[in-house]
């Protein structure tokens, strides 16, 4: 079972790949979609529109996970994240993936244990939960592709438990 | 030329094409994409999708333009509000178009002449404005409606100015 995991932002998209063989997992590849600001809006949503695509079309997930807003005192940030995030969710639910979506306090307690920890105390637990020991990009890229492999461990602990939040199609049925 | 102005939403989104033939401007079309509440946001945004795409491909618009967001004290409806528009900008800016934004107090001051109309009075105007005297749909169909034929009327009226938001590749260039 392979999940996609995805932590939207307008200017760095982070996404991760693992495998889900029971309870063990394993990493398959990571990275991070970026957009340039020198764009507009619209524009800067097609490049993460094909970013997506294109990582979704070449390693062909069975299911992703989507990390969900927290909304911030600068409700422009928000704003701009919530419009990348709408495009996120929309590019793996058009090609009939289902989309879990998860709160990042969640997600950070089901990867090193407390809902508060820092993102690099994320990066370290994820890369060694999933034995990856080396890991090229820079610095920046390394914390972001980290972040949306969390959120593919989350997905892989609770995609069969009802503590992600509920798909509402799934729930009327 | 072919304008297409839409107003973002969730649960509906308005749209409404109109040609504007130098200062003569000449109703096409309108319409209401809906999303069904009972199915996840990413399923939505998959409705919200297809109905925009849907409206490009049958009308061939020459250029779209929508509606910014007016973050209102409720963030959690500015939340989804944001994701949706987020499609909405995606759309028609991967096809090629070219996106525009205005704000909805030039929208509604470049229509009715002030910037706190309800929304009414803009219907009122807007199809007063393009000779339209009888519109089928539902009331908030007509409405919502109505706003993204105001989106097309105030795109028609700055389009060649620099009054609209401006896009950000234009203006390095």
């Amino acid at each position: 079972m392979k999940l996609l995991g995805l932590d939207p932002g307008l200017r760095r998209t982070g996404w991760g790949l693992i495998e889900a063989d029971g309870d063990r997992l394993h990493y398959i590849a990571a990275g991070v979609i970026s957009s340039q600001n020198s764009l507009s809006l619209a524009e800067r949503l097609v490049q993460i529109h094909d970013g997506v695509a294109e990582t979704i079309s070449h390693y062909c997930p069975d299911e992703a996970a989507v990390e969900t807003v927290f909304v911030n005192n600068n409700p422009i940030t928000t704003v701009k994240l919530c419009h990348a995030r709408g495009v996120i969710l929309l590019v793996p639910a058009r090609v009939g993936l289902s989309v879990s979506e998860y709160e990042p306090t969640l997600i950070k307690k089901t990867v090193v244990g407390t809902g508060h920890a820092k993102k690099v105390h994320v990066a370290l637990m994820v890369y060694r939960l999933l034995h990856v020991h080396e890991y090229g990009p820079r610095h920046h890229d390394t914390n972001d592709a980290a972040d949306a492999l969390a959120v593919a461990i989350c997905h892989a602990h609770y995609r069969t438990t009802p503590l992600r939040l509920p798909e509402k199609r799934q729930r009327s049925h």
